[in-house]
């Protein structure tokens, strides 16, 4: 197809495709003369790619031309590919020093331990649950998130996972860990709010009576 | 106390609670002369939530001064206070038009009746989800989040709940609710992850063995 097609049945303006070809967002089409390119099914799949990790993901450019090489490598095993992915998505935490902070870190290695997860030393979700833990217990607030942990492992074996198509273009897999991780995760926390409300109200109203 | 003793055990800068002060975010001490007044605890408690807000809520001061005034008023009910502060916390959603946010907001409803979820109809979360489930299915992604539902009302229901102490002076639910609502957010956002990665991690070495 042409580039208007490209973008017709895309949704993204011919300007917007061309800067990503530029980038290198998007890999070229079959050159059939000087200013006439044919695309493919492979290219609509990148540019789905592409809206997902920008619009879904919030990703800045930079991150995006990280996973899009990440998806080109095809020596690099989908697991690595869609840890890219997964860890652009994380918001860096600083690791802190002193006693509160390898407290926390011993916390976290216990908990993926006891859960029996495998989950790599750079992985910035590491950071983060030492992070929040670390503030948990400042403030006074219990640190023990092993039904949160539970939980969570109930929804992502029984329901995530089933989500993400291994087998098909590196794409399709990226494309729809990085939405699952994002949109289901908005919609729990609408989903908790929801709960808490509707608690909240009933726990007041019994007293009140 | 005088405001050093103020300022040393809540670890708020003297300049800062004199701005807190006169912002009306933090009430008059007992003046007992020009330059001199007296804080008590409630001082301390107030700066509390201050900081919980500000630090962990993310709140701007103008948001903060909403949920204060919720917190002095004392005719209104320790639900509807709490309310003030829960909303706070949710980022606006601009509602849309259309068969697909009508379906969307059918199916919020439908949840919620299916939970026994008694929500009022201004709650942000509301639009939230809505939003959330137009994107997913605009995504060809499915829009059944039941299973998330479930595990949200088991964690409130079970223990974010039991957290918050209702019977002690409003601003100390609040900052309780406030800090839960956030801090076991981003816990659970970090486990999700985890879990995720390690199960990736399982599917993907099974797969190649």
């Amino acid at each position: 197809m042409r580039i208007s097609q490209l973008s017709a049945r895309s949704g993204v303006a011919i300007p917007t495709i061309k800067y990503y070809l530029r980038e290198s967002l998007l890999h070229q089409g079959v050159q059939l003369a000087a200013t006439r390119a044919e695309y493919d099914e492979s290219h609509l799949r990148r540019l789905r790619l592409i809206r997902a990790l920008l619009e879904v993901g919030k990703l800045p450019v930079a991150a995006i031309k990280k996973v899009i090489e990440a998806v080109e490598d095809e020596s690099l095993p989908v697991h690595d590919m869609l840890g890219t992915a997964h860890y652009a998505l994380s918001t860096p935490v600083e690791t802190g020093q002193g006693a509160d902070w390898e407290l926390a870190r011993d916390q976290v290695e216990a908990l993926l331990a006891a859960m029996d997860w495998h989950v790599d030393e750079r992985a910035p979700s590491r950071a983060e649950l030492a992070q929040t833990l670390v503030k948990l217990r400042e403030l006074g607030l219990s640190t023990d998130v092993t039904a949160y942990a539970r939980a969570a492992d109930t929804l992502v074996v029984e329901q995530e996972m089933d989500t993400i198509p291994f087998d098909g273009p590196r794409e399709a897999a990226v494309e729809a860990m990085v939405l699952g991780t994002v949109l289901y995760g908005k919609a729990f926390d609408a989903l908790r709010r929801l709960a808490q409300e509707s608690e909240s109200a009933r726990r007041l109203a019994n007293r009140a009576t």
